[in-house]
């Protein structure tokens, strides 16, 4: 500690005191944390005053760069054409990066993105590619610079050599009750999101009881923080919030998930997850440049589908990072295998509407048949899913097929009992048809 | 961290969402926390929340109980009288226990008293105390107890065997800018004084510039706080909210302040000192049921001081603790020799009266001069110190005296040049005299 020119102390106090803490500061504090010259419990103590006081802009920008300067940052100028990601601040049954990568990238679009894993209630990309059999999401930044150069997507998960900041700040947080701070989430995103070398971004702020924002106004303030950072920095950045108060899709669960994502490539796919192809899509494109209006973003995000070349992107993706099965064969044995069998139904305990279906409840269901985790350790298992029958607004007969989930047949009983026990309480009927909500509830452009 | 039957993040979040937490939580946290079972940084965040949440009533008594019974509890019922103990929460030249414990011991009571060091600006007891040649602070308990049967009080420092939580939670506090908490300083103060076998105790919560308190708000709510928690414990306790804008007495520095103290018990001492002696030491009589009425008691006060019988139980203390010297004898060559000599001398810049002296500002200058401590590691010098010449509301010339010092002849020159520079500028002259401000500012019985 010695070693250090300034006293990490004094500057936990100002932040505590609502004062605000220089660049340098907050620099020197991230680069000497991540080197181990300031011991946990003092981030742990500086993390929870940010969570108090919060992060001014200035502040917030400081994190994000101190951040993101922690370890490389990928410089893909060498791969042509406009590199735009997307990023979902996640929720249940959020399969999107799956069909919209390909989509994009069979627009002509370059998307470098990295993604993370589910953790409670909430699923996560990698664990939805690798319930691909033979598909690997650990690349080194040379393979994943080579595969997005050769496909225009590469769909990977953090590397080493990536924020490692991040990595020890998240880990920090995450067993400290720091998580949930607008400005920590904001440059925890971003700084990865901006070490991937983009030159634009599109997120997708998740709004409702499946999301980590509750409200539209915290989510407001969240995408408002990230696209203030992303501006600064220097990108293209447009927020959409959209609504995570039932799960998206029909399917929960990691196969399942991919599974639908390929009906959505097919032209197949369920109205929400085709709507949001669309209107993300689209908006990437205009970001990269590759549309001049909406109109015409959107008839090349709807002809990459139909003419199957989005298909065909994501399998030539999956290939070269090593996937074992044909993705556009919808004969292949993988998509009909690869659910558990023997589903259990929950059925409507009235005749009715379905007014609500609490989305969080639902992916706290996946978690207890082990189709998400409870902690970052646990294992998951890619063929436990839940299907939907009924979603919002739907008529259904008492009696009637809510939903259906299917588990292990080693799954102990009483995970099977009280999968059904949520998924019961997570459904509302009522008598009437409840008022039609819109997906895209507003978009910072 | 798995062998906990819950989850400590859940808790942090709790308290940091302004949830009250159970007393069973609060117990198992600090116990856990104890022997090492969970982390610093869980700690230093719960710390923080705690900071920014506060404590309601019944988690504040649970937080002080549980540190209170993470060690041993002094059982002194076979000391026969009453134990009565004062604590101050610390300033600039506060002597008082020196003189106040041997007072009200030569009176009747029984002063079990356990103080700590000093830090930054605020001066502590034990430090003083070891500037007496041979006085040792570091006894077991059964010599405490023995000491204390033997002379009616004992003056030492914390023991391994008392409070250990209070050790690694101020140790954890002190690191992560956690100090300054109304209820964590309350359940610090609280834990160690209950764990010394105590009946009553008198709180003397100073207030202003020299103080932890800056306004009389905080140090009420500090004080209403302390006497909750020892009321609650079953024992009698009175606070007193005293004047820390000045300093205490002429004198700071350790080896002065215990002569201004030995001044005190011969009857020489500042009106200051002696107001608190007889004020504090009063109200300690009064909850030891040693008098029936203040008069009585003050008149009690005032007869054990002039007697020398005061004088004379510090002495006998002093020498079961080790003391190689005769502190009654003032004939002694320690009492003229454990002061630096060649002091400097800081002159008044115009004519005028003392306005105001800020006892924080004199304080780091005892700081400067090694009489106190930046650190927790610092050495001392026993024999630095400063005497304030003018205090507030008395008259001074231009260029006369206002205050001088001494430090050691090894001290670098800058060290004296800062402390000059502190004090010049801790003297506030104006033409008229400063209206006269009271020295026990409230009571709470």
């Amino acid at each position: 500690m010695s070693e250090l020119s300034y006293n990490p102390v004094e500057l936990i106090r100002r932040k505590r005191d609502g004062q605000v803490l220089s660049t340098e500061e907050i620099s020197r504090f991230v680069a000497d944390y991540s080197r181990g010259a300031i011991p946990d419990y003092q981030a742990a103590a500086l993390l929870m005053a940010i969570f108090f006081r919060g992060l001014s802009e200035v502040e917030l920008l400081a994190l994000t760069e101190a951040m993101l300067h922690s370890g490389e940052v990928l410089d893909l100028s060498d791969v042509p054409g406009a590199k735009i990601d997307k990023h979902s601040t996640g929720g249940v049954g959020d399969k999107v990066s799956l069909h919209l990568a390909p989509t994009v990238a069979a627009c002509g679009l370059r998307v470098p993105m990295i993604s993370g894993r589910g953790l409670g209630h909430s699923g996560g990309t990698l664990d939805k590619l690798e319930s691909i059999p033979g598909f690997s999401t650990s690349l080194s930044t040379e393979e994943f610079r080579t595969v997005l150069r050769r496909t225009g997507m590469s769909l990977i998960g953090q590397t080493d050599t990536l924020v490692p900041a991040d990595k020890l700040l998240y880990a920090l947080r995450d067993v400290t009750a720091t998580v949930e701070s607008i400005p920590l989430i904001s440059a925890s995103i971003m700084s990865k999101k901006l070490a991937e070398g983009i030159d634009g971004l599109v997120l997708d702020v998740k709004v409702g009881s499946g999301a980590f924002m509750k409200t539209r106004e915290e989510a407001y303030q969240l995408a408002a923080t990230l696209v203030t950072i992303g501006r600064r920095a220097g990108k293209q950045v447009t927020a959409f919030l959209t609504d995570m108060d039932q799960p998206l899709g029909r399917y929960i669960g990691n196969a399942a998930e991919v599974n639908e994502s390929l009906a959505v490539l097919r032209g197949e796919g369920p109205p929400d997850l085709v709507e949001l192809n669309r209107v993300l899509g689209a908006e990437m494109l205009r970001l990269g440049g590759l549309a001049s209006s909406e109109a015409e973003a959107l008839s090349r995000i709807d002809q990459a589908v139909a003419s199957g070349e989005a298909l065909a992107r994501l399998q030539r993706c999956a290939a070269l990072q090593g996937a074992l099965v044909d993705l556009r064969d919808s004969n292949e044995p993988w998509l009909f295998d690869n659910l558990h069998t023997g589903a259990q139904v929950v059925s409507a305990p009235i005749t009715g509407y379905v007014q609500e279906i609490d989305a969080e409840a639902v992916g706290w269901a996946g978690v207890a048949l082990r189709a998400g985790r409870e902690r970052k350790e646990d294992d998951i298992d890619p063929a436990a899913y839940i299907y939907l029958d009924k979603k919002r607004g739907e008529a259904v007969s008492g009696g009637a097929p809510l939903c259906h989930f299917a588990g292990s047949p080693e799954l102990p009983p009483e995970r099977i009992a009280r999968t059904r026990e949520i998924l019961q309480k997570a459904y509302v009927i009522g008598p009437a048809p409840p008022t039609p909500r819109p997906l895209i509830l507003d978009v910072l452009r």
